[in-house]
């Protein structure tokens, strides 16, 4: 079987042979941001909305970055099209950058790290993933765990160290693997789940949380755009969890599958059908805005994936 | 020149070699914890103290160990014994431990994650780091960046996603690069250091804070056992930075240095002299216990260290 | 079928006479506090301490008592002895206390309520509700609702109102309905059950949260009694869920189990056998302290309840 | 003397007879929310409105509503018109709506409660205890305690559990009978009133807290909708004590007197007069709305009423 | 009328000459610390331990003081002595001492300000003030306003700027003028009056909040010595309104009155007779500690006060 | 040389006279609000606006203010008349209001203060102070003590008592004397430096935290009009560090300045060249409203300032 090929620090690898050094900050202390995209239809899709979202993540983290925006374009366009030929026909890729500090300097301080690691890749979307959900609703549920507050880490950098979310996973999907969830800021308002936005609809207008306490999705945005287009109001704000107990539909907004209806809250259904006539609308905005019907691909590529490597 | 040897997932390799997928969670995800001892005297110090808060760092986050902490203590003496031979006689290594969740799986749930990768190490301590200092004192700055509650990271904890660190070391840095950040946490509380706990004297008393919102260090509970020899009471509790700007003299304690003192606190001088008496008895204390003056060996030492891998 | 007898404002009548108006506050406006004892053999258990709580709680809320603490417990005991005949050999019933701010004044005012109306019933103990878990473990569960802070309703008090816990049930149950709800404080502590304590064993000690965000169960202070009989050190304090998820056993305390072990937190298992055996030391002494075996009383008296009242 | 009819349970009942079981959980545990409204001229007012609150109260809190809402309004007015007769020909009577989980069941388990009680009533409005300060101005005081946040009971839903609100009344009326509570959030926000929503004028602007941490009134939306053709702009915020020590006029909302201007705050005079002219242009469209001079009637009605029941 | 002296920045001058330049920090900006003791049978009564407790907030604010605590020490007896022939036989003083940072420099920069400017005086104690509270016990009401966290001023430091205080004691008062404010921190724990500390007596045992958010009060201190002759443990904690709503009885600590009962808090009674026994003995030890009869002295000398200046 | 005049307490004293007693409650308990205007080519700038924000923060604080607003703008006329003569030519000069409680009173509480003390000075602009960084920008460090919240005392009110602030600038000058402090609120919102505003550019925006935890500056809104002409929107609301880091431009607004850009935060350089084009516009927007080149006149004027009176 024919690898992908992956960028690292410079040089393209085949994916077997793409690692970094143990003694890599982003090994030792999370110290790596990252980003991801998707292709659809084979053609990467606002990745230049993504490596711009990145390179605030690296401002936000002083990452030593050796690579300007339009060179960072450049190469991944180049990764992305060597891989395309590996991808099956109906099928599209990730698209992922990891940017590390690279390897821990002799005297370990953040100060001495003069040049980061620069790791593009793309691997399949993993359909079979949401496949069942994008039809049915997902299940939503809300962890103990809080979302990290930004005067600790800014929620609108994304950084590598998921921890925080991983745990929300855990928690969530400890009483059901097929849990989404969905993460409260220390105040109690909803942020998000642990790879994607929320939105809901009531009385016609869209909701969904400020972008102070969460990751600005770019599907988040896009989402803003298709319902302008629709004529729907987009209301941000501070909203708990009456607010979506009592919405007329709800889903969830991310980079793999789009858009995911949501079907039940913490076992509680949420409006009389799933998905809701607005999440059906900017369902079919969004398949019409990157030309296949995402529904559909979901259903069709649902088989499980091979894993990129044998974990 | 010759290499260390390093355990990665199952075998030994050469430091060079010694590296991990870059689709592994570790590295895109910072899925990871992490724990770090030292030796004294080329001996591994307390090593089976830090193993098992690795373990409990594993048992929150639920990594799928496929080791025992026996398998891991008798891997990690296996490569310190392996390395020895290359410190030189004056010198100590540090010993790492990361443990990742592994190559991220075609779905990447969390719960498909059926092997941790274990990675052993060593590295020289970076003596030339702290042999300043630990004549003259450290220069403490508390940056506005606070500890992650515990609500959404457990700080008992040490997950390897450390980015709250090192913005706090960023922050306190960007004014003096020879600064030491010191966090409170969200409440206000002083917490600790990026890769230390704080204790300081007054009145005859050692103080420090709680273990409910620090990485409770294992150098910190030497500490204890030291002061306990001396009869020095040892308080633990919630403090604020009047109990340091009016202490007698203060230290920081970690496993690179063992104890460190503090000369200045945002500018303002602790105490009369840098180290106070009771710093000086338990740096002594600590000498006797690892059979090495532990100030001498970072000043003989403080030649800049060889960068393990060629950042 | 004979009913039990209950005293209401004053008067003993059938159960299925027992009722209030619904324009007693406690029916519009939860203006109600609360208590509830059980008895083992068939004799009330601390029933003094119960009603010392309640009136404590009557305090707080400035509830206008129309008994003194005597009278009470004289009420109390008619209540029990009516209703004992009623009550299977075998059997325990529980005792429950309400007291009411009596019938909204015209004035609606708080100030104008001149007189608490006091109930006092008895009801089965309903053993076929934790039979199973006292075998085999309870499964906890976190939720993202948060115990209410005491600087809104002192959490000592006990306020009939419950809505908090009841929605930490909802959502513990809304994954799987043998759940049992462990709530966090707002800053993240753990609090306590919708209706009992709990505690965990580490290392040959005790630990359970401070009394500062929880109700101080009549039962915890029985496991503090009994403790400190088998020479177990108890230690108060605020824990996270790090605490919890290391724990080597687990349990949780109340009133009409007594001691409740945890088989798991969140899905992951807590220790290594349910009970473990500080829990079942304690769960010995239990027994010996009331006289019954607590764990085959629920065994054998687990059919289904008979309703109080069709519902 | 002849009675009102309760609904209650599904039967209609004079309000002597009207109660529920102490068994039922809204007496033993507070499970229970409810809305409140009343009749203007004889005529309910905006019934529809309280109605669908109430069930979006009923929806966040998952009660087993046997009723809907085009059932309960028919039942609301019926309850209205056999009590009318028994209002004085310039009184009004209030509407009120409880909605509990129902009798206990055995089990004592949410999830086993699967009919809720819904209870209907009316009673003489209070005009006497609003009669004065509705010439006079309100008396407001803020007490210590803080409104219960969201992530622990949704402030947008009316639960009947109301012991938050009523420990603020006892606190502020400690040193007053006649004060008026004003209670903060528990980040020092301007909230609500025990049974009312607050707004002040500044520089012909209107000013109200925003609806994330207060129960969002009929009567307050009522205010939106005369501001708007008074064309007196609402600005809906995070406001702290200085904003409404610093105002030119102040009232609160509320269903049974609909505006009600405040002379002081903590015995601060707000403004120069009392009611200020917006209080006063806001005051006289409510009027015209309802089709009654709503001060006069507070004036005229003012003689204390008769208990509904003997307390 | 013969005037006091008053040391002001080197030199001694009668009291109506003893002021400071309207340029002075402590005028413009409140950047000053202070620190208040009195005299027992005109003797000063722990005069060390008010003026280390000055130097605390000196140091922490980190005021250029020119004097060492043994000059302090020896200027204040100066004072005191110059001033005690102006003191009634049976009355005694307060002695004042105020550290400001000095005129404003030009640059307004507080690096620039190289000499605090010290301030000592002595002025009545103001016994009419507390001699009523002192027999029928003070009525404490608790303001919405909460003690500045930590985090922001530290509550140990005593801080000239004092307007946290002084609007709780606004809030308080603006009901009942006679009213003592208690304030709460932002937790929503007891903290302090606004020249007082705060302690209650339960089952024998005397409680009081933790010294985090409290200013550490030199009576308090005092309080905590005849507990202990008297063999009444003293618990420190973070307490709320129900500790204090159920207590047997409770006092306020402070230099001007010592101890001072407390009968109701927010208009509820505290315990069944003011002052209660356990008061009384302290109030007895206190007495005996200073030589003179606390309570009779306030008695006898409880004629209002003669202005110091004619405001 | 000459002296200014002051004017204190109902009549003008040359500064050297301009002194308030040290019994003053705005020395002993920093009891005092104030306010601070400048000239601009020797005519007071927006003094109304600043006299009435020193009267809300009169309210606020309830000060018996003698002085009406329109007495108050005389007298500061009269002062900045009489002052003018010595000003150079092409300075210009402080306008300072400082309001007293006026002495203590003999009872020492607040409610028996009649008649506050009122006090108007000039002064130099301390040109030299920010001549450099008008230049080549500020260097912004964050630290780690926070912004006072509004529940303890309101952030909206010009209150004497700086300690929050100065020890905010004692930690960020405490490793570089030229660093201006940036606090932020204690939830992690950006919000004031010591004595300015902060405002930032990104995509042509122009971003500054809400009015809601800052003093809301004169110079501030004088941005906003500012703004508006040159058709750059402003956005208020809660922004954290990594809105800040990521800007394009950035700069603080004070009265002594009115615009200083900003270099560095943290260390971080802030955009690609200081001042940024929007800064540059702005600086020319406001040397047009105030008829002089603001920048140039503090590069002439930057001679230090001769002090007021020798400190």
């Amino acid at each position: 079987m024919q690898e992908r090929t992956v960028y690292v620090d410079g040089i393209f690898v085949p994916e077997s042979k793409a690692s970094i050094s143990v003694f890599d900050r982003g090994v030792q202390w999370g110290d790596s941001v990252y980003d991801a995209a998707r292709t659809y239809n084979r053609r990467p899709f606002k990745v230049r909305e993504h490596i711009e979202r990145l390179y605030s993540s690296c401002l936000y983290t002083r990452m030593p970055l050796p690579l300007s925006i339009d060179e960072m374009e450049k190469i991944t366009n180049e990764v992305v099209e060597r891989n395309m030929p590996l991808v099956a026909s109906d099928h599209d890729d990730m698209i992922w950058w990891s940017v590390t500090r690279g390897v821990n300097p002799p005297s370990r301080s953040v100060l001495d790290c003069k040049r980061a690691n620069v790791i593009v890749s793309t691997f399949p979307v993993p359909f079979f993933n949401f496949a069942k959900p994008m039809m049915v609703g997902a299940k939503v549920v809300t962890p103990s765990i809080r979302r990290t507050p930004s005067q600790c880490v800014d929620a609108k950098a994304k950084i590598s160290g998921k921890m925080n979310h991983i745990l929300a996973d855990l928690e969530a999907k400890g009483s059901d693997p097929e849990a989404y969830s969905l993460m409260l800021d220390i105040n109690g308002n909803i942020s998000e789940n642990s790879s994607g936005n929320i939105f809901w609809v009531k009385g016609g207008q869209l909701f969904t949380p400020t972008s102070r306490n969460i990751l600005v999705g770019v599907s988040r945005t896009t989402i803003f755009e298709l319902a302008s287009r629709l004529n729907v109001e987009v209301v941000e704000g501070d909203f708990t969890l009456l607010d979506l107990y009592t919405a007329d539909e709800a889903f969830l907004s991310s980079t793999p599958y789009g858009i995911l209806p949501i079907a039940t809250l913490n076992g509680a259904e949420i409006g009389r059908e799933t998905p809701g006539p607005t999440t059906k609308s900017l369902t079919e905005s969004w398949s019409r805005l990157v030309g296949i019907d995402i529904v559909s691909q979901a259903q069709k590529c649902s088989a499980p994936a091979t894993p990129v490597l044998s974990p």
